[in-house]
């Protein structure tokens, strides 16, 4: 088994990248294909002591820029480290493709490269959100797609139910709530009142309207919603969690005692942190397509990469596409599965 | 000039309603309708010192629950607090209409008793949120509507600027968002591409495309979106802002070192909270409406009750609607404000 690592994407890279596999390698004995620059890579494999473990450079002349249009990826640059990363699961040489460069082209590679999974139109994002509770919370679509239709979103919860039990193990039946602007059923957009009758349909333990507040309770285990709504609450969500931090911080620097405090309640902070950070579950991965692809953060250090190739491994090890056929053909009525073969 | 106050709305009410509306009357000689049950208000208006003030207390049988649906409050409740004192505002016995009760009833009171200005289609309601930098962001609509048409948007947006210079007296000509997916002109879902050639029409200071990481920023003044994604990121942040200090709080316990420093930072705690709590801006004013309402928080303390009397006051005083109107005359192309006499 191997796994494609676009070793050319992120801040840290290919530093956090070259480091993260060796980590990943290391620990797993599990092969990596290291996509990027053949020179600056193998003298970074050196440089960490990479030798010896299956980890296989391949070089690759181009690379994808933070603000380059997704297209370019798959039209343009087609010796890109991403290009080339996803061609590798294309062609059946990976089997899962790793990214923290630009989401956007990320996603391009995946869904144009490696394809979507035969019947299902619509890939989606699952972002595993930390709650009060000792679990997280499992939000798609959070970007790979804007208008979707009510069809798509009962595709997500099934793809999110799978996540749920086989990723994230967990034991019991996951609660599936789609994301409104009420708890009662009827309220919402025309959106979402025209896919809860159908979630309703299915046999997935649906259990209604989901509000903004439900995303961080632990209510629910998943939460589903188009594309737009999911990436703005995404980005927010991030965004306010370092503003509140840095609010804190500056109010903090005001007084010498509120300083001595912060150093004393520093080691509770870094664990919040440790809680709080997704990239604790190893990134985002895209569901519904023909392959495993794990995006995860720009900021992704190497335990943060190493953390995304395990969760690929277990996507792998798992057969999680399988899972998700057999429960899309199991928990989806008839009518709601007639283009799946 | 009078506010009516329902004065049993909100999770404190009456004692919170009550006392807010004596510390108002005593600060700014401004009268209040306290609506709501005669008996209680009366003998907690003597409690509270209330006497000799510019309050007079409104009789009203009944009373809107936190989770009854917004009909309720216009059709069938006719007697509550809330209806009676919308009914005020519409009779001209008073200029504005202040709760912290259930929000959805009184945005049906605001709506269908005192009605939309002449020629604005949906009111929208703008919550000020909190930022890094000394200044908020209005984000514009957070829940009056879903199913937003590009002309709502549009007209958000003149509600938007409007309310940052003359409520949050802004001296500089406000910058003017549209929240999406992603920075570029052209990103987002059909509602924003559509919006955006319309926004760009306009004489606003229309800065394009803004992510969900904006609103936390301070890059932009305004951010219009369609109430659904607006309401879920309201409801999503004060719930994440809640949850992360708590879970802060959790691992504090775990120690004696990080308890006592959570005791010597408390004061720059309570400095943050004070300043991200956007009560602190008098609560969420519904604009568009032919007269003044605001909604504020249903945890509404008598400060955040005083607080959005005194808002409300200001939008009276401010003349609030005339101005917007000038400004949708002013800013507005011809082909967009058709509708307006």
């Amino acid at each position: 088994m191997y796994i494609a690592l676009d070793a050319m994407g992120g801040d840290y890279a290919p530093n956090s990248t070259v480091k993260g596999a060796i980590e990943f390698a290391k620990e797993y004995k599990i092969g990596v294909y290291l996509v990027g620059d053949e020179k600056v890579l193998k003298k970074l494999l050196r440089k960490y002591r990479g030798e010896g473990l299956p980890i296989e450079v391949i070089n690759a002349e181009d690379v994808i820029e933070m603000d380059e249009p997704p297209s370019v990826a798959f039209r343009k640059k087609r010796k890109s480290s991403m290009h080339i990363a996803g061609r590798l699961v294309k062609e059946g040489k990976a089997q899962a493709f790793v990214s923290a460069g630009n989401t956007g082209a990320a996603m391009a590679v995946a869904k144009f490269i490696i394809g979507s999974s035969q019947g299902i139109e619509r890939p989606g994002i699952a972002v595993a959100f930390p709650t009060k509770r000792n679990k997280p919370t499992v939000l798609i679509d959070v970007g790979a797609n804007v208008d979707s239709r009510p069809r798509h979103l009962v595709y997500f919860a099934v793809m999110g139910h799978t996540y749920v039990k086989e990723i994230l193990k967990s034991s019991k039946f996951p609660k599936v709530g789609i994301l409104s602007v009420g708890e009662e059923e009827g309220k919402g957009n025309e959106l979402v009142k025209d896919t809860y009758p159908l979630l309703k349909m299915t046999k997935l333990n649906f259990v209604g309207n989901a509000e903004g507040r439900d995303i961080f309770t632990g209510e629910f285990d998943v939460i589903v919603c188009d594309g737009f709504v999911g990436n703005v609450v995404l980005k927010a969500s991030e965004s306010l969690g370092m503003v509140i931090l840095d609010m804190i911080k500056d109010e903090v620097k005001k007084s010498i005692i509120t300083k001595i405090g912060a150093v004393l309640i520093y080691p509770a902070i870094k664990r919040f942190k440790k809680k709080a950070d997704y990239a604790e579950y190893g990134g985002a991965p895209l569901l519904g397509i023909n392959g495993t692809c794990i995006i995860t953060h720009g900021r992704a250090d190497a335990k943060a990469i190493k953390n995304a190739l395990r969760v690929a491994t277990e996507f792998v090890q798992t057969n999680f596409n399988e899972k998700l056929y057999d429960n899309i053909r199991e928990l989806l009525p008839e009518e709601l599965k007639e283009e799946l073969v």
